[in-house]
Formats: C-alpha cells, sequence, structure tokens
C-alpha cells in the first residue's frame, strides 16, 4: 500500500480524517497481509474512541461488501429483502417473519449468523430441527431461494470475508460494541446478498449489546445511511430488550416457539414483532403502501396458515424433516426437565435477559468462543412477565438441562433471572421504541 | 492466566481500574505468548486513550523491569547514576556529561538506545568513533565500568525484553507518544541499570515527542514518581526543544560538537546543559549537596581536562581510537560539504528542529524504522540561532552529504529550516523550563 498503516492508525488516534484512499488502501492492505493484525486491532480500538466520519463508513463498507462475492439475484421474479437483528434474548422472529414474506411474493436471501455470547443464533435454532442442514454451497441456497422464496445459511468464504476476520480480531480484542464497526459488519454481509429492502431490529436495553437507547438510536441511523448510500430500502425498528422476547430462551426451545406463532398460538409479543417486522420487509420490497398494509397482509397470512406451509418446504428443501412444522415436539427435548417455583408472594420486577441467555450458555446451550458445539436441547421456558404478580407455589418457569448437575445449576440462573418484589413495577411500555426510516427525508 | 485477555482489554477500554494481578497476569501473559500481540496492541491503544492508574504504571513497571537481568552494582566503590533524555534533535549531552560524572567519583552504567525517528541516538553517535564497539557483552560492560567509572552500550535481551517487544509494537501502531507508555519504557530500562540516582532531560518544544509543556510535565512527574516509588533518587528537568541543541546535528558530526565541549570549546548551550544535568547527577548519587553544588564541579573537572582523560580512557576500552578525543576531525568526515547562505537580510525566526532531524534520515544518517543501517557521516552544523540577524550571503549552517544529490537535498532542507523575517522576534527563555524532583515532600 502507498501509505504507511501506522500513519493511518496515528491519523484515527488523533482523530483526524482519513480519506477515502486511505481506509481503502488500510483494509485492503490488510486482505492482503501488508497490514498486520497487531495494526489492524490498534487501528478498531482507535476507532472505537473516535468513531468514524461518514465517508469514513462508505469507503469501509465498500472494501467489506467488495471483500467476497455480491449475489446476483435480479433474476427472481420479485423483489429481494431481508431482517437483521443486532441480537437480543429470546428472539425468534427470523423464522416467523421469513416464510410469511416469502408467502407474500418477496423473495429472502437470508444468511445468518451462530449465537454468541449471551445471544442464540438463527442457524443454531434451524440446525435443531432433525435433518436440517445449513452448511449449505451458494448454488444450493440460490436453488432454494428461487423454489421457496425463502433461504437461509450461515456466513460462508465466498461472502464478505473481511468481515469475518474482522469480527474474530474484534471479539478477542474487547471492540465489539462500538456502533461504526457493528454497522459496517451488519450491512457489509447484508448488502452482499443483493437484496433491494432490509429491515433492521435494533435491540435496546439491559439484554443487547448496546443497553443505552442513544447508542441503540445511533446505530440505526448509521445502518440506515448505509443502506440507503447504497440504494437499499433500509429501516430500523429500535425495540426493547429488558426482558426475554416470548417465553423460550434456548436454541431447540425457540424453535418450536416459533413454529408455535406459524400455527397461531405462540406468544403475543414475539408474534406482534414478527408480523410488524414482516409488514417493514414488504414495505421495504415495495410490495405495499405502507407498513401498517404490510402487517395486516402478514397477520392475514398467518392466519391463512401460510407461513407454517412455506416453512415445511423450507425444511425440506434444506433437508430437514417437514412434519416438525406441524408437530413441534417432534424437535428433540433435553432429557432433565424441572418446573421452578416462586417461593414468595410478589410482583413480577424483572426477568432478567442476561442472567437468562448466560444462563443457557452455562447449560451448554450457547458459547463462550467461536466453533464450540452447543447442546441444542437445553435452556428455559419462561411463565412469568415483569409486572405479574404470583403466589409461592406458582410457576416461574421450566429449566430444561442435559444432566442432573445442569437442572440445579438451571434452576438457580431462574430463580436469580426473577425478580421478586412487593411493589408492582411500571409498566415496561411499548416493545418498539423508535422506528427510523427515511434519513433523507427527514433531513 | 487466569483472567481472559478480552476482559483485561474491556476494562481498560471502559476505563476502569485494573488490579495489580491483572495487570501482572496480562503483561506476563504476553512474555508467554499467551497474550497475542494483536490482543496487546488493541490494549496499548486503550491505555492511549484512557491513561493507567498509579497502581498500574507500578505492576507494569515491575512486570518490565523483572522480564530481564538486573544488574547488580553494589560492589562498586561509588553511587551508580544515569541520566535518560526523552529525545531531541542535536542532544549529545551524554557524551559530555558522563566521563565528567564518572571523574568525580560515581559510576555511569548507561544503557543507550538508537536513533529513530527524527532524533539520534548516543549509540549511534559512539559508533562514528572509529573502532568504537557498543555491541558488547554484559560482562564486559561491567568490566569497563569498574576500570573506567563509565561504559556505554546498547539495550541486550537480557535487558527488559518485554520493553523491546512493546516498543517495536508501539512503534508499528502509532501508540508511542503514550505518556505511561513511554515513562514505564523508560523508566524499566534505566532501573535494571540497578542505579541509585537518575536525572531525566524530558524535552518540550516542537522538536520534542511532546510538545505541550503540559505533557511533558506529566511525563517528568509520572517517571520521578516511579523511580521514587523504588527508591531511585530521580529528578527530572524538563528542557526546551524548540531549536536544535548546538550546532550541530547528524552522529559524527554531534559526536565532534561532544568532544569540543569536553574541551572547552563547545557551543555554549550544549556544555551549559550537560553540567545542570551532571551536577544532578552528582545530587542523586548523594556525592554533593545541591545540584549547583554539582554542577560547579562539573565545571571545574572541565576546565581541568578530567572529562576529555575520562572519555578517553572510555573510548580505548570499548576498542576505539583513543586520539579523536583530543583530534575530533580523525571522526570520518563526508565528502560532499557546502556552506550554505542567506539570500536575504532578516531576523532568524526559527530553526526548525523537525525539519533538521529529518532532513539527516533524507540524507541516510537516521532511521524510518529500526535496523537500517546509517551514514554517520552526514548531517547539518547550524551557524545561526532564533533571534539573530543576519544579511544576505552571510553562513546559515554547512550541509554534510554523501553525494551530490544529499548536498541539493540538504541545502533545501537547510535553508527550509531557518526562518528569517523582519521583525525581532522575542527571546526563547531559557533553556531549562521546569525542575521536577522531590514528589513526596512536595505533596
Amino acid at each position: 500500500m502507498g501509505v504507511l498503516p501506522s500513519r493511518v492508525i496515528e491519523r484515527k488516534r488523533q482523530g483526524r480524517p482519513l480519506t477515502s484512499d486511505e481506509v481503502t488502501a488500510f483494509f485492503q492492505g490488510y486482505l492482503a497481509g501488508e497490514v498486520q493484525d497487531y495494526q489492524m486491532s490498534a487501528f478498531l480500538m482507535a476507532v472505537n474512541f473516535r468513531g468514524m466520519t461518514e465517508s469514513e463508513l462508505g469507503s469501509l463498507l465498500e472494501v467489506m461488501v467488495q471483500s467476497g462475492a455480491v449475489l446476483d439475484l435480479s433474476h427472481l421474479p420479485g423483489p429481494r429483502v431481508d431482517k437483521h437483528s443486532t441480537g437480543g434474548v429470546g428472539d425468534k422472529t427470523s423464522l416467523v417473519l421469513a416464510p410469511l414474506v416469502a408467502a407474500l411474493g418477496a423473495f429472502v436471501p437470508m444468511i445468518s449468523g451462530r449465537g454468541l455470547g449471551h445471544t442464540t443464533g438463527t442457524l443454531d435454532k434451524l440446525e435443531a430441527i432433525p435433518g436440517f442442514r445449513t452448511r449449505i454451497p451458494l448454488d444450493r441456497f440460490r436453488k432454494v431461494l428461487e423454489r421457496v422464496g425463502l433461504a437461509m445459511m450461515g456466513q460462508t468464504e465466498e461472502i464478505a470475508p473481511l468481515d469475518r476476520r474482522l469480527y474474530a480480531l474484534r471479539d478477542a480484542t474487547a471492540t465489539v460494541p462500538s456502533i461504526p464497526l457493528m454497522a459496517t459488519s451488519i450491512m457489509s454481509k447484508k448488502l452482499a446478498e443483493g437484496i433491494q429492502g432490509l429491515a433492521l431490529d435494533v435491540k435496546t436495553g439491559r439484554g443487547s449489546f448496546l443497553p443505552e437507547l442513544q447508542d441503540s438510536l445511533e446505530l440505526a441511523r448509521t445502518m440506515v445511511g448505509l443502506g440507503e448510500g447504497r440504494g437499499i430500502r433500509t429501516l430500523a425498528l429500535v425495540t426493547g430488550m429488558d426482558a426475554p422476547l416470548g417465553k423460550a430462551v434456548g436454541n431447540g426451545l425457540e424453535t418450536r416457539e416459533a413454529l408455535e406463532c406459524l400455527g397461531g398460538r405462540g406468544p403475543g409479543d414475539v408474534t406482534d414483532l414478527s408480523l410488524r417486522l414482516a409488514g417493514e420487509m414488504l414495505w421495504a420490497g415495495g410490495l405495499v403502501s405502507s407498513p401498517e398494509e404490510g402487517a395486516e397482509r402478514a397477520q392475514r397470512a398467518l392466519g391463512e396458515g401460510k407461513g407454517l406451509e412455506r416453512m415445511a418446504r423450507l425444511v425440506e428443501a434444506q433437508g430437514g424433516d417437514p412434519r416438525v412444522v406441524e408437530n413441534p415436539h417432534l424437535i428433540p427435548e433435553a432429557p432433565f426437565r424441572e418446573v421452578v417455583e416462586a417461593s414468595e408472594e410478589g410482583f413480577v420486577q424483572e426477568v432478567d435477559p442476561l442472567a437468562l441467555g448466560y444462563g443457557v450458555v452455562e447449560l451448554g446451550g450457547g458459547r463462550r468462543k467461536i466453533g464450540e458445539e452447543l447442546d441444542l436441547r437445553v435452556g428455559f421456558i419462561v411463565d412469568v412477565a415483569p409486572g405479574e404478580s404470583v403466589r409461592p407455589g406458582a410457576p416461574l418457569g421450566k429449566v430444561h438441562a442435559a444432566d442432573g448437575a445442569g437442572l440445579e445449576r438451571g434452576r438457580a440462573v431462574l430463580r436469580g433471572a426473577v425478580r421478586l418484589g412487593e411493589a408492582e413495577p411500571p409498566s415496561p411500555g411499548p416493545l418498539v421504541r423508535e422506528r427510523v426510516a427515511d434519513l433523507a427525508s427527514a433531513g
């Protein structure tokens, strides 16, 4: 590269803007092995403190997208749209909304991640379905998409390889919660899907990676700006993550709950958020004139069983047993299960998502680092929500564990996560806190 | 290590204090290969933004010192003292003060560095003396010290190896000008010398690594605190580096000028600062009751030719030609030399030390990176100082170059470095801006 790596790092450290050429040369130099890991990690830490300008973000995103293949799906007879969440506990909306949106004429080429830290990932949830394969070649992914209207796979070497390298480095060097780095990481993968519309679910609150609403809003605006800058209709819902979404926490349990939602029997908050995001996707794809209209159409499709039918086709196309869709109990269950009861009377003050998320990790169902094998059966079913009152002996929830030790640990986690108190807590407020879209027209 | 490296980096990034155990485990883990370069560089960048607590500094210094050998020189029949400068342009005081201090009964085990960036280094200057060897084993160093009262060598694998690794990493990742990292880097090497007293010359102004007086003062206080914390009598002079010290800039030329100072014929500023620092060293070693008394004794020793005589013994003991001491012109001279004259009349507004320092690098006499071979003959003799008036045709200085192209480049550098103007500039003020010592009693 024509510019010294240490000079680029120095400018970022000093908070001076980098030119597009400098950003491009630095990151392409990293891909080419001319910039070392230890230089990149120092740069990323400096970004953590100094942020990135809009121009720097755009240049970085471009290098990240171009570092791998960009799908050309222009031959499909409908708009390509996707949804991405920044990661929360109990969030299984992707499995609900993707088949609904596909059933309504959009194509959903969903390239997802695995669970990391206290959150679970869509890929792991799908693999809880017997036979379901998420490691498929790109051309197989493409064929499933053409036939079913949706397809789901993990990141491959071919898609945004720079992001994979940067993410592993950030994870090892404590620069994950940097807004510009989160934004470019997410958007590079989504833009490589060759989509035309994107709905983002940016979590906020103690169960998210960015607990402060202000930070979540900034991340939402940054991503919407990046998407719009590349001609993708992009919007973000900033949604609360102060308690788990739905009742199920843990991979297979969450998949079951998602299928129950598709069958019309799932928890209200999961169903509502899924329909709202599905409506946004349909709007982003130009299939409806407003997100509200989109949500109504999604609700109707749900009621008509179209989501369930589309999900069965997906499962079959990707090697899974399609009978699970009608009968979620075919998803393997953990051998040790126990209901945990309240030992005192009170109002539920809090259901701590972090405690439950890390609890799943402790039970063997989450990763401490990339590459670990999981027990997809373990987790929690939480029977209470903040604000509800309970009596002694009432069920707080159920632990699903692989062995007796896990059961014991799970009991303690669940009991610790559900905080009871005498006073009735204030209402948690609406799940969707803000909607960010149309930055240009708002400006 | 018992603690996850990424957690230590995260705490530093968040500005939360680390325990002594965490600091020790992190840096020892780095030495043991358990913490990777890319993790250390991210940590160092976070330190750049967050600083270090007094306790963290102390723990880091301890690991750095203990990473290698600590000289035991307690058998010497006099106090062991040293001096260290943070690096300026034209600074050759070490070569003047060390023989004077040795002649007055102290022992000076000086482990020095090489030039980097726009500054020259003591080792390179010494090697301009024909035959002088700075790469000597530790036991040879010890013997020279015993016999001559001073000895000079470069850093070895044995002394503070952690500092060498950290310094190379900082250089490649743009975290050199961090006050806690500079302070521990310098102090670890000096403390490994097994000294009892230390005089620090902390440069300030545009020719130094820390241009702002406030930063230079903080560095001075940090280092004095670290030295005192380990029972070493430590003081720092904060001295101006807005113009080169003396007239000579470039390795061999600076060595000549230092020998001229020892012979009583050198520039006043170099001689004055050398005597002042020598006085501080004698005071730090407990040989005099005040720095002023020390400076007077050093001046007397200089006048009696004791410094020159001691320098000749050092040169001989380390393999060099001792005749250079009486006749500095035996130091090889560059083949192309030319006087540069003023083309207009005016007052010298500025003699830019950075321009001259980087000019030496351009002429082949300085390093862009560690390990480069140098031409020790090239450089500049500057004949004017800020505030002086010059007429057209008056000599501004002389360029010493290896070839015609160097001569041409040198002319442009020298002409650019000496800025003339109509108005008489304000007096540059005293060279020594502050003295930092006795933090405990001052507190």
